[in-house]
């Protein structure tokens, strides 16, 4: 059997009973650590589980799907994935080459930051279309994810922003190469991502285009979301610019022009004064 | 402390670790069992925590909160909800009134039906907002939440369509009178979401609408998601109105008119025919 286990968001803690009695009991664990990571690393999670896990580096997820099956139609073989199994395309297409196999699977199911963002108080009904963010380079600078928010806006929706994370990326010089060296890890903050947006803002309000977002419009920070050390900054766009909220990961969501009371008043307690 | 507790959507190991820890060590533990049910009963929940649980049903969630959070400040109490504490409105206000009254509070999230829906292939970033569809009576058929479907439509997502339960629910003739009585709870199952959506086509149609929604379009039925006995069919829906998923919980998602082609590989394995 192949158990594809999500783990939560926080600590080794935030398993669930039923997959930590299944990593408990397979032949090999893999732990795939690059579309998203947990606060605690891998070696506080095999002191935990008490038994040893295999990273899953990206070659190894989108390449090496092959060894990571091997034998699963006899054995039983776990993939862990932060979040939920189904957060990211990767993990479903895992499913896939494992029917093309043959092999039987199961998913435990676990809380990933599309219904943990519900934390900041904002209803999870009232978002709309999920948007990620990616980093700029000096020449890639796509905005077309800003469109989806101009409409989710229109839509009176809120729109969580996912932050891109840089994970095991070779650099642009060893691509070609046998041995490729890797960047280091870099994970994009609040601050980071509201920078770009207010460039975005800035860019079409030349050109004359009323987006309907401002370097006004509200805005949430989110760190870290599930764990101890969660934190939670309600501001300006602009001001969430300038916004430290620590360590990854980070999402920002974009508050829809129109909130609930419930809404405005959970909110209130993460409300930052804008910096002059 | 006052903990809230989510305990995911099928059976009792779906609490997370964390979570068990923190329900055997409380004073008190209640059960919200009204916005959702688990596939298991309080019972079997009682048996594997080891411990009593206090049913917690609309009445006293909704205007016994001064009963739930009695002590709290003292001692440790846990609400525990079905998939993720911030699921339903209900939730996020019983923490403000939590912290109205100076009582520190831990939540615990886990998997919520809106990122367990990820089951089906259909991918989470390419849903829109979610809707919800409510039981109709003879005199009360709102349809407004068809716009939010049209919307959706529009954009080329997805939408997933949670379903109405009615637990606890006083009879009409029991309202003004000092004791209420309460109907059996019902759960509003795929096929009669798919007749009320047809019918509201219908209307439109008649009406001259061009809603870009027909009785073809695809959709994908889910019951119990996250259990041991989950189903998941897709189909048109006119067929899904003739379609039996068992008992509850169910969903309906209403496929937006783009796939990716991983989606409908996914989606195949699900697929029934077209009845005649």
């Amino acid at each position: 059997m192949f158990y594809i286990i999500g783990l939560g968001l926080g600590d080794p803690k935030d398993i669930t009973v039923k997959g930590l009695e299944i990593v408990k009991g397979c032949d090999r664990v893999y732990l795939e650590a690059y579309t998203s990571i947990l606060t605690c690393g891998k070696e506080e999670l095999e002191k935990f589980y008490g038994r040893p896990l295999i990273l899953a580096d990206r070659d190894l997820v989108e390449l090496g799907a092959n060894d990571i099956l091997a034998g699963a139609d006899e054995k039983d073989v776990a993939l862990l994935v932060v979040g939920d199994p189904f957060g990211a395309t990767t993990h479903t297409d895992f499913i896939l080459r494992a029917k093309e196999k043959g092999i039987k699977f199961q998913v435990v199911h676990n809380a990933s930051i599309l219904n943990a963002v519900g934390c900041c108080g904002l209803q999870l009904y009232s978002f709309g279309e999920t948007i990620s963010i990616p980093f700029w380079t000096d020449t890639w600078q796509p905005d077309s994810f800003f469109g989806k928010i101009i409409n989710n806006v229109k839509n009176r929706l809120h729109t969580l922003c996912l932050l891109d994370i840089k994970v095991k990326e070779p650099t642009l010089e060893s691509l070609t190469m046998k041995k490729k060296v890797y960047m280091p890890p870099k994970f994009m903050t609040v601050s980071e991502a509201a920078l770009q947006l207010l460039q975005i803002i800035d860019k079409r309000k030349e050109a004359g285009e009323d987006t309907g977002i401002s370097e006004e419009n509200l805005c949430v920070g989110l760190a870290r979301v599930g764990s101890e050390s969660q934190q939670l900054r309600v501001c300006s766009l602009k001001t969430m610019s300038t916004v430290d909220l620590g360590g990854p990961l980070h999402s920002l969501i974009i508050i829809g022009p129109y909130m609930h009371p419930v809404e405005m008043e959970y909110l209130e307690q993460f409300r930052i004064c804008q910096q002059q």
